[in-house]
């Protein structure tokens, strides 16, 4: 398993030259002091953190996996010590509110942390991951008593929550969900059922964990419109704070996965566990909704993160690793073999894994910059950064794990046979990525999201706010060598408008024809995002080189030049397959009976 | 883990209709009792032993994986019991010469087995597989002593064989190679060294293992050019062929890997082990040449195995589950939700299984084929098929898997969160296929073949064979319902053609042309290919559909026209992001300084 160093000139580069980020946060009231030098040292803080503390666990945890007893799970050795330390660090109550006892820090830091700690270690840093959701569902819809109760415990750390949605019968479509909720004469809920795929639902790490439970109430409607939403603590908590009884709310098991096997994957039964309504009643996918951008672009950290760190590990054996001689004639003449790092192919591998990981970072820090826009912008600002996080958060969560698991899959392939041998850990990275398109709204899910609720669902008007972005950043101060970039971004912007037009066009006369284009859409939609922002890179690269104040900074930016045009070359003409393969329609598709597929 | 059942249907209208197999062994001499109705038998006979035998073990074999002790190997249940059944039905002689006690059937049946064996549980298959080259290898560069030695007994099954070549610090450059074979005074060598990645290197399925390994004779030329074969057997073997000492090769230890677990994947130590040099001194990588088609072909029906089993898995799955309603209505009204193979993405995913799988298998048949005729065809004849052999099999071998892991990982997806999950088995077919892309040479290996060896190396004249059987298609009797078909197919031929030439011209300037290309070329081609072939069977089963006895036949071939279709509209576009990455040139890939790689 590669060490992980985490790539702060990079990091530091999309906070601050490509995001601006102190400027906005002037404007942003709460968050004045994140300022540059704060922001640069909080990260840098993380970043030791994560290399020095998780990174070591990350391949032993693999190892050891979770497991569980009689109802008890344990985590590998070193994560509760590891978690501990997190905790006594401060680093849970980050980005929480002041009000809550968090450090009112802007969400982009939370996202940066997140990418930091999941780089290191994908299944640890899902326990704290966790928690984000249970705080954001009692911060946002819970009232003072259970924000008293809970929500100091969340932000410290000190307890971790949950968010258990799934059935065993239904993931993707809630609506069938058949997890009851009784009222009690103390106004309490009676809450039975069973619910599956709840990560960290129990574990070691801390002395209680606040499971938010998605139920019906007895005459609720049936379909979407009937679920409510309980919060139902492991253990009771009494009136002054101090923990109760264990509620009736158990570990039945925990999954056997093909990776992220550090993180409980837990089956939890409730059996008539004590719950307490959080919101309104019938109303609780709605509640879900408030935060399920937040959700989404937490799990397109994974993307992310699972790439980083292949294309560390891959990077360094390329480097080192001697195989065949340069077509173009030996390169290191004293040795038996050049590095395979000479090799074209191997150089496009680990271009295609730069290029990706780069281009998905500026996107996630882009999405969760626009998160704290939304939260304390004016209301102008807020309404288009709200917009631009409808249109892109789809894109961020299938498009980045998608290209993440391919990154980790060139990752693989550059170590040969070797790639395949669990020792080196660069399987364990694909096996770890893959999950990433499955929870949190598959790739399918995150498409129909895409085109038929954003795209057309709007009319265009969300596109069009992000199209807006992308012509203002062509008819901006755009320098002649980056000239050829913006011109063919145009050009690709042009056809995304025309496609989505005429895709919106048959999907009126047959709904199916959106299903069938969904997912090729938002791949062709994930590639001209991200070569939007290759294109907005470039250009502060370009712009600053002239002003670049060392020989380090100036290669910085030319690496930068150099994979942006990488990019466009060689990852960006993938959308023309995707366009055909739209515009054949959906009859290619729907024509086949059923009964024919396995003839 | 899905039930495998072979789809003997379209096996046998590869077999007897697409490829008219008992036609063409009516030709070649010694195939003829290779009737249609024996070659159906044998292969309902061995989907028979895979269905009930061998797939029963594939999950359990994956959970138990294989243990080593001090040098002993033992392979997990039902392993070695299911190995004495497949020996004494004689299945490992069924292609084998007659001479040295095979049956002598053609080797398309013994391709066809290694799918049925191989989808059912691919490790296990790989302990037979590994003596195909053993015994190749003896057959035809052994001496008749070493023949009667070795030859009877591997193809009996009685033992098992591998091929030795990588070492640590070596796989694909095997000129690196460093173990030694010292002559010594009885005419035998001492070998000396370390191998890795020896699959079937130790095992406890038959009495004696018979080892070929590569190794450098004291006065060898350094490269490529030094190196030679050995026999190099576990058990020594006395004259009158009873087992003799053990031979000083032991099994250090065996790996952990990320998938194919039941497979014994070896390092062997030889400590001075006796060693019978087999062909000429320093020949050694030429005589592994003459095999490495039959090899690499074998290792892309890994490919084919991996998605066959995947596709039937999601497709009994996409069936059953209930979620959502379709979109343009209910189709189960009476259930809660419909089945989610309603859903145009769902559709999408199976059908791209669908066409990959059985183009696949009609590439791969095809390409056994033509082994057989390069063995008994006329000498025309076997030049011919030699040349498609050259030009398809880096096809064969690295689009095949590629492609048959994306198909895997589509069986995952349609298991949405379960698909993660170990219980379902799907996950393991992922694990299971990541290895193909790797061994007997890389997807990049291949490419370098394809483009720099095969094509450019031959002045084109290997491609222009395989159009000429486009054009031959093309112009020959085709269904006005085809003609769709075969003109696109035609276009593309010309558009192959032009970018050949342009690729080959820029390599002439610059040898990284090539490199930088080639992974985009093959797989460009690859789509070509197959395009070729779902043209050809589409035509079959259009010709075929006016004559079909009966209404299941008749739906057997409206499938395949579908399905043809579906290849043509949604998998054939992807070239074109292919083309545009190549024309791109290689400086993108060149121009980047290494150490600016991680800036």
């Amino acid at each position: 398993m590669p060490d992980y160093k985490a790539p702060l000139r990079d990091m530091q580069f999309v906070i601050n030259e490509v995001l601006e980020s102190e400027k906005l946060h002037q404007t942003l009231s709460g968050y004045e002091e994140a300022t540059e030098e704060l922001m640069d040292a909080i990260v840098e803080e993380g970043a030791k953190f994560a290399e020095n503390v998780l990174s070591p666990l990350n391949q032993s945890g693999d190892e050891e996996g979770c497991h569980w007893d009689d109802g008890v799970v344990t985590t590998p050795a070193g994560f509760p010590d590891a978690y501990q330390q997190y905790v006594e660090n401060g680093w849970p109550a980050l980005s929480a509110s002041v009000e809550s006892g968090g450090q009112g820090m802007p969400n982009l830091l939370s996202i940066v942390l997140s990418e930091l700690t999941g780089t290191a270690n994908w299944s640890w840093a899902m326990y704290p991951g966790l928690s984000l959701g249970a705080i954001e569902t009692v911060q946002t819809h819970g009232d003072a008593e259970q924000k008293g109760k809970y929500l100091t415990h969340l932000v410290s750390g000190q307890w971790t929550g949950t968010m258990c949605l799934t059935e065993s019968h239904c993931g993707s479509d809630l609506g069938l969900l058949r997890t009851k909720a009784e009222p009690q004469a103390d106004g309490t809920y009676a809450i039975s059922g069973t619910k599956i795929f709840i990560s960290a639902g129990e574990h070691d790490m801390a002395e209680n964990i606040v499971h938010i439970v998605l139920a019906r109430l007895p005459d609720a409607p049936a379909g979407t419109k009937g679920i409510s939403l309980f919060i139902v603590p492991k253990f009771k908590v009494n009136d002054d704070g101090s923990l109760g009884e264990r509620n009736a709310v158990n570990c039945a098991s925990i999954e056997k996965k093909m990776g992220i096997k550090a993180s409980a994957t837990c089956v939890l039964n409730f059996d008539g566990a004590t719950g307490y309504l959080i919101g309104e009643p019938n109303r609780g996918l709605n509640c879900m909704f408030t935060f399920m951008n937040t959700a989404r672009i937490g799990t397109a950290v994974q993307g992310l993160a699972h790439g980083q760190l292949s294309f560390q590990g891959a990077l360094s054996y390329a480097r080192e690793r001697l195989a065949m001689r340069s077509l173009t004639g030996p390169k290191n003449e004293d040795g038996p073999a050049d590095p395979i790092i000479v090799h074209p192919d191997v150089r496009r591998m680990l271009l295609t894994q730069k290029a990706f990981v780069e281009g998905s970072r500026a996107l996630i820090y882009f999405l969760a910059q626009q998160g704290d826009i939304v939260d304390r912008g004016d209301e102008e600002a807020a309404k288009k950064a709200d917009d631009l996080m409808g249109m892109l958060t789809p894109i961020g969560k299938a498009f980045v794990t998608e290209t993440g698991f391919e990154v980790a899959n060139h990752g693989v392939q550059i170590y040969g046979g070797h790639g395949f041998i669990r020792e080196w850990g660069m399987e364990q990275i694909v096996r770890d990525a893959r999950i990433a398109m499955l929870y949190e709204g598959t790739t399918g899910i995150q498409a129909l999201d895409l085109l038929g609720r954003k795209v057309l669902g709007s009319g265009g008007q969300l596109l069009l706010e992000f199209t807006g972005l992308i012509d203002e950043l062509c008819g901006g101060d755009v320098p002649p060598e980056c000239v050829s970039l913006t011109e063919t971004l145009q050009q690709y912007k042009g056809e995304w408008l025309d496609l989505s037009a005429k895709i919106g066009e048959a999907a009126m006369q047959n709904p199916d024809e959106a299903g069938g284009a969904a997912v090729d859409y938002l791949m062709y939609s994930g590639y001209i995002t991200l070569a939007y922002f290759w294109a907005r890179m470039a250009i502060v690269a370009q712009l600053k080189i002239s002003g670049a104040g060392s020989d380090d900074d100036t290669q910085f930016y030319e690496a930068k030049l150099m994979t942006a045009r990488f990019y466009y070359d060689r990852l960006l003409p993938r959308t023309a397959g995707h366009r055909e393969t739209m515009l054949s329609g959906a009859s290619n598709l729907m024509d086949m009976p059923e009964a024919m597929f396995d003839l």
